[in-house]
């Protein structure tokens, strides 16, 4: 399995199992670059567009696997994983399973066990794109496992989108989904929350978003993160420029501001309350990014 | 004070009183635009450098306010604007500030009765940058007011940033301040915390800032807002690609990774709430952007 794979699709067939909306954009992203692509699917119906465009249908999940080195699953979750290859017996023994539903570390690091003990090359990943993006060369696909498992099958993760490696860990993929996930539910939730403070006084959401989104948070908010990065790495908050004492002022006037308007107050209640744990912690001089503290060092109360 | 001031900055001197690090940005920037820029702080002391750069050091408010049409206060608070100005009697009648401290837009409201009763042209700004770019052209500030005032004196704005005109209700500029900042904090706090939960495996910040806000905020967040904004206008979140169920399942996954890696749970737990809300509001066959309702419709109880 650590032998370098062709990078000519045509060489280079791929099986895909699962065929819900991911599992059709992967298979159809294969097609499109040309690799042979068998799939397999528990409703055999949801196989029949794909299947026209191409794609090969297995009778077994065991046929389906037999098809190629290289397997991706794309299930609910890991207890249906596990469910489903099962029904294979030996037939993914010496092969390859990348598998990209949601989970935990925990249950990528069982997952990876339970590999080995069947003799499967094993990689764990996940898809930070919607399914419309997949086959983008820009879509960012997460993968980790063991390194000549990603390099062996480089080329037709390609055909994906962009494959970022991430480390032998097999716990990482899951471990960045849940990370920029809870990222962009943050930034989904502080953009709709805000529309809604603006909407109280009638201004349309559209107007709002030119403002926010395309002006405001490029330039002010994405630029300073990443500048600031590597102040995280060295634990160092400079407070030259602003200090957490006068982010929780602020934080204050946005609670305040919400409870005049009658917007919902859960979100700047819960940041005014990190704010002050921090101060409490010592860090009142810091500036904003000393928050990062409380993050990582949960107290066992609020974990 | 309706007529149109002159575009040539020379005939357009201005006064800023509060000398803090913003008011300080401001006069230098209108210094380096060639305005006859004159200064006002409670401790002269602070006046030195700007002084020394070709700003005039007024003897008292009342001298400041009446060194030209347009005066830009820049003081910690609404109460800390009446202290202050009060003590230029009738200097500012017939003049025009433009106030751009923080609050809400009730003190914002108040502060436009207050001018009126002074025979005062008003209005209510806010500042959406760091000092340090101050006078870029792209800038944002934001004024509410007459819109009068406003063209009157745009040449003068426009040399401390883009200025943008909000409307006549002077308590809109404040209020978008408290939505921008609130953004802003979250996206941080989403950011600082999502780097909190990959730096639990050894993960650098530096490393997953350039994945998280170079590369999937702006493809797959930002991107995303700004096309369905008008959806929210409407009211309309349709299911098709993704329902708030499987939202909620993804927060539920993000909660336990975060538990499982000894990360604050308490964002992604109000997150979860939030859009447990939604669901159980009807929206559960809704996509994401259907908690917009839950924010805008705050129940007293969530007040």
């Amino acid at each position: 399995m650590t032998s370098q794979a062709s990078t000519r699709p045509h060489d280079n067939p791929v099986t895909v199992i699962g065929l819900g909306p991911m599992g059709l954009a992967l298979a159809g992203a294969l097609l499109r670059n040309g690799h042979p692509t068998t799939v397999w699917n528990r409703t055999p119906g949801k196989a029949r567009d794909i299947v026209a465009r191409g794609a090969r249908l297995a009778g077994s999940v065991a046929d389906a696997v037999a098809a190629g080195p290289l397997t991706v699953v794309c299930l609910k979750d890991y207890a249906t994983l596990y469910e489903v290859l099962d029904t294979a017996g030996g037939a993914s023994a010496g092969r390859t399973l990348v598998n990209l539903n949601s989970g935990t570390p925990n249950e990528a690091h069982a997952a990876a066990s339970w590999a080995a003990g069947r003799g499967v090359a094993y990689l764990d990943g996940a898809v930070m794109v919607p399914p419309p993006l997949v086959g983008d060369p820009g879509s960012v696909f997460l993968f980790s496992g063991p390194r000549e498992v990603f390099d062996t099958h480089r080329a037709a993760l390609t055909s994906l989108g962009d494959p970022r490696y991430l480390g032998s860990d097999p716990g990482l993929a899951v471990l960045h989904n849940a990370a920029l996930l809870g990222l962009m539910y943050a930034t989904m939730n502080g953009f709709l929350h805000a529309t809604a403070l603006v909407g109280s006084a009638g201004v349309r959401a559209a107007e709002f978003a030119d403002l926010a989104v395309n002006r405001f948070l490029p330039t002010v908010v994405d630029a300073t993160l990443v500048e600031q990065a590597p102040d995280l790495d060295a634990g160092h908050y400079p407070g030259e420029l602003g200090t957490l004492h006068m982010n929780l002022n602020a934080l204050e006037h946005i609670t305040l501001t919400c409870e005049e308007q009658g917007v919902h107050t859960g979100q700047p209640r819960l940041m005014r309350e990190i704010a002050a744990q921090a101060i409490e912690d010592g860090h009142g001089g810091s500036n904003y990014l000393a928050v990062f503290e409380v993050f990582r060092k949960a107290a066992p109360g609020a974990r």
